[in-house]
Parts: structure tokens; C-alpha cells; sequence
């Protein structure tokens, strides 16, 4: 098939890739001259603007987005309304918000064009191994775009699937990133605890151990085995971990939903406390101590 | 009424001269002589041993042991056990592990000595404001030392009770200081919100607004109150919590009992939490968004 | 003063009769004649309409709103602009989300109205015990309303305050109460333990002892002892928590300032969790168990 | 090697088949007749007794304990103890609380047994799969029982593996058992906010998706996915979840050191509270909201 793949970044350019090698012709659209010789190298065809690679494919025309959730997509569906005619598709493959998804999906429906969500996950592993993609939208359009997904996951029949109506895909992106939360806090919460006890555990040996015929086997346990590997001690790593959004959309859709889900919820906590160089609270515990109980305050 | 206290430190000494205002005799007893003299100076009478504070009782003699929890209390309970006779008191106002209150209630039954447990609260305003005290051990022998309670309390049918067989006194305070570890927690989180947030708010204006009418005042808000107008940007105060065994007993004792008891729980957690400087979990979590993301480590 | 209470329910109604006993002129706005008609019986002069209410007013005129936060408030407003004049003052002293209150009063500057918001605590108690109230808005509009918050409030001078610009006052009782969920978990996670105890502890005799020198004092364990009193055993009641609104925007607006506040998001996720009838997450957990270990299902 | 294996429930005999499957003799012992009679089918020598199965044994003797944690085993190693003679092996093989490791083996070395703790996950699936083995004890009686480890592990020279001294096997366990507590929570979490959500999901289809490239793909999900396949909908499962002690104890280890694992820890309390009916902490929420707010109680 043809398409246009807009955002060469990693995600973006490493599916142009995967569809090429399988067969697809893509064009890539980048504002980044670089971005664009590097995908050339790949056979990607590169392209200077939304204009110049609608322009390159035939009718109906396939638009793969793939650049950060929020704004940015906004814009570019604004381009390419005007350069989009009826029963051309747009591909939103980013973590989008699936009520942005909806809202957009609507929008798209009244210009005729149609709007499928993918949520996307493998990251910089995809390229080797394939996505898993969950995806969004009509039956029949996604039914069209079959030989894409076939190409880009890790078998044609496996690892992606059509769940549901717009939004359906993003939605269930952001709940499997909530679940990766709670898993890699499950992980780094039992390591921590082996790290400090006097056994002198070899940490990347247990958890090679684990990685064959244990219950917590997985491929977040396959890379920690690699990252311990690497780097036995995480010299030169600061207790400082990031979050990206799906985490706390899927608390806030936990909490819409009145369903409790603490672990996912807490996942999220302990990485913002993370980020914490100087608690506040901390300090008025220690203080309130001190009131009621004349118990020291350690100065800082 | 007469009385040994044993351990001269805050808590034993406030409390032998609150005795002491209301009328009763007390001996004191501590190792270090600068106690001895400041509680003589209360009209405490300082025994420079637990054997002549024993002699200079009437029988049935009572002891009242204020010291801190675990080796000191057995210690001297093996002390005083060839010093008294049949039908004296033991009393433990410290913050003694219940089943080690069990343990020691059955081990004074074979010797014919009488124990009584006093969980205690009021910490260093319990001088002027009277302690909060429930008392475990035999009706009778609770009931003849009414006296020493009405004294204590903040007034002599208020703050105190006898809660049940030997044991429950230390139960129960080791349940209110679970609550309190909750509570404290609330308030810290609920303050580092409103510090976090850019309407520049006045946090000890805020604490005395919520101290008349609001559903969460409570007389750890007027010590808040009272610290945020010493110190409101709790300068020079490290962000670091500490926990004395109460906090962790009642976790363990909740789940041996199986009550989720979640708020209680991360309430001791985020205190552990606060004493960790470079989590290793942490580090752990941030190499794995590396791995599979790409996700850029902070370094240190 | 004379000023207008729109909405007699509980709330309203009972701080429209503290005003009045306080000498402050109220026209009452409820659509329920029963409402008007028992609010008439205090003092209150009913209204049958805004625009009655708004013309029995002098210059300038102050509209006190107190009804359900959401689209009850956008309603009235909506319908008052056109009956106020410039430096007219709208008071929302319900429990509306801080946002929808920057919202409000950036739209009533443009008509030239004032618009103060009042974060308001006491409950059922105010009546008799007085309202703490958080006031947010313009300094020279809420020094005007001082005759009226002195009355509120349980002293003059004590209880209320002028926290900062617009919103500052919902924003800080918002906080408020995602305190007092943190508080009122950690105390019902206390008295469950001991409930669950062997030691036969009556839990309102503890209750009343904590009352009194204790470091866990408060008024929610005032109302605790209260409740314990009259149903000790909770004869009835369903083990099922509601929650309006507050706690889930605490946790939200934590989640956005990066504020880790565990406490008060465990109380809400805990009340979720007692509506829950039917856990999918517990079936499921048991359907793995048995996949992993052959673990026996419990049927239902 | 020949070897004893004791116990021969749905473990032990499977451990037993792999062993004898892989060259291994192995004396199985069990007090059930049928367990012995089930074993001697798989090749498995029955042995009466203790003593019959280590007299059918050439020194030096090697007795693997495959029984439930506590009591049990230590049973077992009185009644082995005038058995057996220097240099004999006592492997315990299931999940012991390693501090009782830590005791046993003290208690061996002045028997002048040798005693090896091995931590052993996979549950019914390792006879076909293999089991993740993490064993503690001394080097060389650690290495002299390779062939037994090798034939058991998936592979040879995968998933096993001599972690540390004494204790160190059974305490990787418990983390590992703390880690698969926090996973498969997240797990159920992710799974029940996808069953709320009104799109109608299949959560068969998602799970088979992320098997395949995913992030969060594990062996956890492909027993869920299982599990979903035959019975979507959960019918007939109580949402009741059971735990067997190394979730406590992890728990317990990590407040011990002093390592806040918030997550490992909330996934046992969620089980502790899948088994309430009748929250008494909630039914006292509800009375003291009742107190303060005159909020409706639900009646049961």
C-alpha cells in the first residue's frame, strides 16, 4: 500500500521503516532535513511538506500521524483538511487522549474524511520485533488498512487487533500504559528491596534467573536483566523518573469510572514524590512532631 | 496516693509532677542525678534506686515505669521482681509493644505481682493539659488506682478508661497512633498542595481560619497553626520523618488481623520514604523507561 | 447589611438564620414554597424570585449563591446578570470547583460585577457553632463583607479570613476537605482494627477517652463518639461511602501541581472501592491464581 | 543422582516426574496411599517412610522437602535428623519464610547436615516448563547438586541459579512473590477499568493483542488471556482473593529495611479487602458523614 508517514522521530521513522522492508511504499514528511536523509537511507521517500506527500499518493489517500500527543496533532489534521478530500484516512498512531480522539474522529466525520486511532506500543524495539497496536474506527476502514497493520506487527495474525469504535485504540493504549506503571513499580519496588538487604544479592543474576520459567517473567523483566547487565549499580542514574501522560489519564479515567485502582494510581504518585527534591510535607511532618512530642528535628 | 516513677525523662517527669500538684506522693527514680535534682525541685522525691524507691513505699507498692519501649522495660522488670511482693503494681505507661505487655502480664501473674498497661497520649502538653490514658489489666486492681488517673487526666471522668484485660491499653494507643500517623499525613499533603499552588496563600492564616468551624480542625491543626506561625516557610527543617515502632505495629497488626488498612499504611511508608536519599528503585525505573522507550535518563 | 440568600436548603437556609440573629437583613430565594416558608418562620423575608429578591435590595446589592455547585450556579449567574448593576457583588459560597470560579469571575469583571467566592466548612453545626470560611476576591470587596463574615463565623475575629484573589477561597476549601477525607479514613482504618481485636474493646468508650488530651482530638472524633454513641454496632448502615466532588479535585489538582499526595488518594480510591459490589479486578485476580497455581476458586 | 523427594503434592510429584523424566532416581514419599500410588506410575520409587526412603538411599543422602511453609517442616526435619548422618543434604524446596531458613540451617551445620533453601517458581506449569529455581546454601554442596537443577530449570544453564548463603533462596522467593503480587494487580486493575468503560471492549481480544510486541506482555498475561478465553466474563468466580504468606512477609521485610514498596504493599491489602463483607471502617464513614454533613446513610 501507499502512505504518508508524518513525524520521522524514533516511533515514526522506525514504522516507515518496518512497512518499507515489508513491502509498502511510504512517504515521510519531517520538518527536519536530517530526519528526512535518514529515512531516505531507508527507502522512505521524503518529503518537504503535508502538500508535497498528499500530492505523492493515490486516491484514497492514507495519512499515518505519528508525532507527541496534544497540540501537535490538532495542527497538522487543521493542514490537512484542506489537502484531503472525501473517504481519505487519517491515522493518528501517537498516545493521543481518546477523548481527544472522539472529538476529533466527530470533526473528521463531518468533512467525510475517516479518522482511525492506533495506539501504539514496542518502542525502540518495535523496528526488530513489531507493534502491538490497538486500534480504533470503522469496521470496513480498518478492514482496508489490514495489510499495514499485518506488516508492522510481530506476526501478520498476531499482536494487533481492531477493538472498537473511534477512541477505542488510544483508549486501551493509555490503560496498558497505566498497567506498565504499575508492573515497572512492582519490579523496581521488589529490586530496591533485595538491593538493601545484607545477602549481597546479585541483582542482574536473579534477575536472569527469573527470566525463565518463573511467574514474574516478562519483557520489562527481560530489559531490566539488560539494563542490570549494563549497569549493575545504575551509577550515574538519578532517582528521577518521568511520566508521560497516559499514566495520569488513566487514573483520572480510573477515578471518572469509580473504579479503584490504587496500584496504578500509586505507580503514578511515586514518580512525581520522585521528583520531589524537598518535600514540604515532609517538613511539616518533622515540625508537627516537634510540637506535640518534642521530638528532634533533624536540621537540614 | 504513693507512687514510684521510674524514668525521669519528659514524659515521666511531667506526669510524676502533675501527681505532684494534684496531692500525691511520688519517688523518683532515673540514673541521671540532673534529673533527680529538676524533679526534686517539683517536690519529687529522688531515689537514687529502684530498690530505695521501693523501701520508701507503703505496701501495696505501686511503680509506674515511664521508659522507652522494648530491653529498658524487661530489664527493669527483672530488676524489680525480687524487690516487691505479692499484690504490688507494675505499671507500664510506655509505648510497649502489646504482645510483649501479654507476655509480661502473664510472666507477673507467677509471681503474685499485679501489671498494669497505660497506653499514654498528650506527649509534652499533657503537663498543663492532662494525658489521654487507656488502661489495660484487672478491674480491681485498675479501679484502686483511680485516684492516680483522675490526677493525670485532663479532668477526673475525661480522657481515660479502663479498656479491657491486660494488653488493650497498649493496643489501643498503639491504634491511636496509627490514626495519628493518617492524620498527620493528610494534613502534610493537604498543606504541600495549597504551597505548591501560585495563589500565594498564607498557610498559617489558613490553619488558624480551619481551627474554629471547619469539619478538620483538631488539636494537631492548633499545633500546625502554632508551628507555621513560628517558622512558616519551615526553613532550616529537613525534609525527613521519623517513626518510633507504633506507626509499624499498627500496620503489621492490621494485616495480621486482615483489615486493609491503606491510609495508616502509606502513612508509615511515605515516612520511610522521606529517609530515603537515592532510591534505588528509583534509578531502576528510570533505566527501564530508557530501555524500551529511549527515554532519556537524567544523570546525577 | 441586607443582602440576598439564594438557595434555603440546608446550608443556605441556616446561615441565612445566623445572619438574621445576628441583625443582618436577608430576602430568602428558594423556587420551594415549604423552603420559603420555613425560612420566613426564622426572619428570612422570602422572595419567589430573583428579580423580586434583587429589587428588594438597596445599592449596592449582595447576592449570596448557595446552592449546588456545576451548572446550578452558571444558571443563576446567567439570570442575575441582567437584574445587577455595576459594583453589585455576587458571593458563591458553595462548593464549586476553583476553576469554574476563575471562570465566573473573569466574566463578571466584565460586567462590571464583583464576584467573591467562600469556601465554606461547619455542616449541619454551623448554625449553632459557626462557619469557617476561606473567602477569595477583591481586598476592598471582601472588607466590605466583613459585617457578614463576623456574623458567620464562630467569633468575630476567628474562623474566616480573606485568603487571597478569586478562586484562592473554593481552592483552599477544596483542599479542605480532601483533608478531611484523609482524616475520617485514617480514623475509620483505626476503628476497624479494633473492632476486628479479640479484646472486646468498646469502641465508643475509646472514642470518648481520646476526646480529652489526646493527640488524635478533634471535632470528627467528637462526632465519631457522637455516632458510636447512638449505634455502636453501625446496626444498618451499609458499608457503602458516597463522595461529592472535592476529594476527586484534590487529587486531580495534585496530579497536576506534581504533588504527591497518597493519603487523600487512597481515601477517595477506598470509597470507590465500598461501592463496588462485584470487583472484576478480584475475579480476575483469582482466575490467575488458579491459571498460575492451580489455586482454588472461590465460587460465589 | 538419587534423591528423596517429600511430599508429593501437585509440586513435589511434578518435581518428582521432571527429575525421573531427566535420568534422576528419585524415592517419593507421601502419607497418602493414593499419592504414592499416582507417583510409582510416573516412575517415582514409593517409599512408607522417612526412614524407608533414606534407607533406599546411597549416602550421601539427598532429601528434598516439597511441603507447605512452617510447622510441616520443621516436623519433617526432627523426624530426619536421627536419619540422617554427616554430610547428608536437606533441601527445602518450598515457600519457608527465610528467617526459618535462617534457623534450619544454623540447626543443621551442628548435625553436621548441610542444608539448601531453594526458592522454586512456576507452579503447575513447571513439569512441561521448566522452574525458576534461585537456591541459597553453601558453594560446593550447592554445585554437587547441579545435575538435579539443570534437569528441573527450562534449560540447563537458565533459570536457576545459587543466589547467596543460607536464606538467600527463599528470600528472593518472597520478593519474587511480592513483585507477581504487584503484577497481576495492576493487571486486574487495567482489565476492570477497560470492563467499565462503555466501548464494549473484548478483553480476550486486548489480551491476546499484547501478547505480541507489547510493553506489558508476560507470562502473567498469557495465562489472563487464558483465563479470559474460557471464561470472558468471570461468571461464576467470587471476587475473593486468597494470599499464602510471601506477600506478607515482603511486606513486613521491606518496612523493616525501610524501603517503601507502595505498591507490593497495596496489592496485598486489596486482597485483605476483596475478603471483607461488611466493612465496619466504611459503615463508620457513612455514620460520620451522617454526623457532620446530615449526608443520607444507605440502610442495608
Amino acid at each position: 500500500m501507499d502512505l504518508a508517514m508524518v513525524g520521522l522521530g524514533r516511533m515514526g521513522a522506525n514504522m516507515a521503516e518496518r512497512l518499507v522492508r515489508n513491502g509498502h511504499r511510504v512517504v515521510g514528511v519531517d520538518p527536519s532535513e536530517e530526519a528526512r536523509a535518514r529515512a531516505a537511507d531507508k527507502g522512505i521517500e521524503p518529503a518537504v511538506s503535508l502538500a508535497a506527500a498528499v500530492d505523492a499518493l493515490p486516491s484514497p489517500r492514507i495519512v499515518w500521524l505519528m508525532v507527541p500527543a496534544g497540540p501537535p496533532v490538532d495542527k497538522l489534521i487543521a493542514e490537512l483538511e484542506p489537502l484531503l478530500a472525501a473517504d481519505d484516512v487519517i491515522i493518528d498512531g501517537g498516545n493521543s487522549m481518546y477523548k481527544d480522539t472522539l472529538r476529533r474522529a466527530a470533526q473528521s466525520r463531518t468533512s467525510r474524511l475517516h479518522y482511525v486511532d492506533v495506539g501504539t506500543s514496542g518502542g525502540v524495539w518495535g523496528l526488530a520485533e513489531g507493534y502491538s497496536m490497538m486500534v480504533g474506527g470503522e469496521t470496513d476502514v480498518v478492514e482496508s488498512l489490514r495489510p499495514l497493520f499485518e506488516a508492522l506487527a510481530p506476526a501478520a495474525d498476531k499482536g494487533w487487533g481492531h477493538v472498537g469504535p473511534s477512541g477505542a485504540g488510544h483508549f486501551t493504549k493509555m490503560v496498558h500504559n497505566g498497567i506498565e506503571y504499575g508492573m515497572m513499580q512492582a519490579y523496581a519496588e521488589g529490586f530496591a528491596i533485595m538491593e538493601r538487604k545484607d545477602f549481597e544479592l546479585d541483582l542482574h543474576q536473579i534477575a536472569e534467573i527469573w527470566r525463565y520459567g518463573s511467574v514474574v517473567r516478562s519483557w520489562l523483566l527481560d530489559l531490566t536483566a539488560d539494563a542490570l547487565e549494563k549497569n549493575p549499580s545504575l551509577e550515574g542514574i538519578a532517582p528521577y523518573v518521568s511520566d508521560s501522560g497516559e499514566g495520569r489519564w488513566t487514573v483520572d479515567e480510573a477515578i471518572e469510572l469509580e473504579v479503584s485502582a490504587p496500584v496504578i494510581t500509586l505507580s503514578l504518585l511515586e514518580r512525581l514524590r520522585s521528583r520531589e527534591q524537598d518535600s514540604y510535607g515532609d517538613k511539616l511532618l518533622s515540625a508537627m512532631r516537634n510540637e506535640f512530642g518534642g521530638h528532634e528535628i533533624k536540621k537540614r
